[in-house]
């Protein structure tokens, strides 16, 4: 009897600065699911993060390092899923440019976040080459690994689909060479942020992974309410309230129908509602805390994983690349 | 004393076809000018060749080497300048990416041969990513080796000052690391092709380095003269004869005076007159054919040096490369 070989998954996260709950509950929450199923290939995309954030880059190294950490806090287990980073796998580099060559610019200005995303962020000068061809580098660093699947909301499936015409387009031009990955939709679930906004690291909203204890419970104690419940005494209603929704996600059940009972009949407090969400979320942060304060004291062994996880994947992309050079004549 | 150490010169081909006597000419005498006083870097432009030809590569690697037994036919000397592959140094492709997300739009947009060109090439399909981008990879190709000249023509004055302008803005967002490479203006000797145009690829009025002196006989015997002299016994004017450029070129200055007296008078005929041409190139090409014929037998001496000087050039490369992503922090 032969083993089947696991499905290969592909998924990366640009190190714009530090994981919140949103992107644990999120992205990372996924990723543990899949690294138990498939051959998952997940990766710091250092070069994305210049798209948007050229200008300064004085803390991308850092911010490299602690995305990597707050993975392996997170249960992002190494000796699963290989974790690199993209910067140490070259080969990125020579098939975005290759891909450049064959690549209608049309597609790219087709491209509905283009714009958006060019209006989302002003305050930057976002009209470079390379903003523009971000979804070619996206492309380069998911065909390279050939994978089955690529986690994406619903809202990233356009990229996708170029990914995948690029495929198409590559293989007609040259020689059935690359694969095209499916979509894994992922339903992420919606976190809000202490000013109940949705949880974004640029409303200034977040409940960081690295942030200490008393710093989450201070954020936890000015998080805003159900707007209507002004006094102690005036009956409250949690759907509305984003507490309630923190309340779902990290209590108990019997506390949840606990609150939910209590806050409409004003027999709980808002203080005492956001003590027993503190305890809540402290007590599933802590265990990442904890390996958390245990890989910063270990730099040696973080080099470590990431430098064998870009071997790996070093691996794995040259083969590809190999092929794709054949195919070209190059 | 210490030896003031070489200035540093580097310069390109794309491998599009087979050289031609113009390219001999122009580029390549004066790269074996340069590489007697000059630290030369000379590649092959193969990634480049992709910016217009990606639609049919099957000759690419085949046009590499034999651009390669070109330049050494024609007196390029391994021992002095650096030969070598851009497609051999991966770290081309790394700073193309960087330099990628820090170059607008409208410097590229606003390049004037980036029209002139699509124009001129109609029949194929030029609107890509990397056709726009082609001046971000020569930026990457020269700034790479932080040269102190690039010869160019006039005509490539704006792409050089394309690259200055992208060094000094990565010098001022991050740190300065390249200088700015001056310009080696090289006047090109304008040489006609056969038909009397300028000898050109796309003309079909080439004499090729590789021609055999049999083909290089019979293109001049065909070659068009003074239109005006249509008889053997009409005088005529080598002023406006390109075989008599030819002469210019290729023979002793007695001959020289001697066809331009004897065509006025009809003393002699455009047949001899061509003979007279073909021993005078046949002449001066022989040394080159014989190079050639030996090099071609011993395809493993041009790989050597290939790869004896993309391994010297990648040294270079990469100190650049490390250079700039310490001063980017990646
Ligand atoms: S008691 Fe809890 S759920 Fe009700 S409004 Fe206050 S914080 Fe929100
Ligand atoms: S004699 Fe020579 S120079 Fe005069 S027209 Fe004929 S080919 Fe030209």
């Amino acid at each position: 009897m032969t083993e089947t070989p696991r499905k290969r998954v592909l998924s990366g996260m640009q190190p714009s600065g530090l994981l919140h709950l949103g992107n644990w509950l999120g992205a990372l929450e996924n990723w543990k699911v899949l690294q138990a199923d498939y051959d998952c290939f997940f990766f710091v995309a250092d070069w994305h993060a210049l798209s948007t954030n050229y200008e300064n880059t004085s803390r991308l190294r850092e911010f490299s390092r602690e995305l990597i950490i707050d993975w392996l806090a997170a249960g992002i287990d190494p000796a699963r899923a290989t974790v690199f980073v993209q910067s140490r796998v070259p080969d990125h580099a020579i098939l975005h440019l290759l891909f450049s060559m064959i690549i209608p610019i049309s597609w790219l200005e087709r491209n509905p976040t283009y714009k958006e995303k060019q209006e989302e962020i002003k305050e930057r000068d976002l009209a470079t080459y390379g903003f523009l061809g971000y979804p070619v580098l996206q492309a380069a660093d998911i065909l390279i690994y050939k994978p089955d699947f690529v986690p994406v909301g619903k809202d990233q499936l356009p990229h996708l689909e170029l990914t995948r015409e690029l495929a198409r387009r590559f293989n007609s031009l040259y020689r059935p060479v690359f694969p095209e990955p499916m979509e894994h939709l992922t339903k992420f679930p919606k976190v809000a942020g202490t000013d109940g906004r949705k949880m974004s690291k640029s409303y200034g909203n977040t409940i960081n992974l690295s942030d200490p204890e008393p710093v989450v419970r201070q954020k936890l104690k000015t998080m805003v309410t159900d707007p209507a419940r002004v006094r102690r005494t005036d009956p409250g209603n949690p759907d509305v309230c984003p507490v309630y929704d923190f309340h779902k996600i990290f209590s108990p059940l019997p506390v949840i129908e606990q609150i939910d009972r209590e806050c409409r009949t004003a027999a709980i407090g808002c203080i005492d509602c956001k003590k027993l969400v503190a305890d809540a979320i402290v007590g599933r942060m802590q265990p990442m805390w904890d390996a958390r304060a245990e890989l910063m004291n270990k730099p040696g062994q973080v080099e470590e994983i990431v430098a064998e996880g870009s071997q790996r994947a070093a691996t794995v992309a040259h083969r590809t690349l190999t092929e794709v050079q054949e195919a070209m004549n190059i």
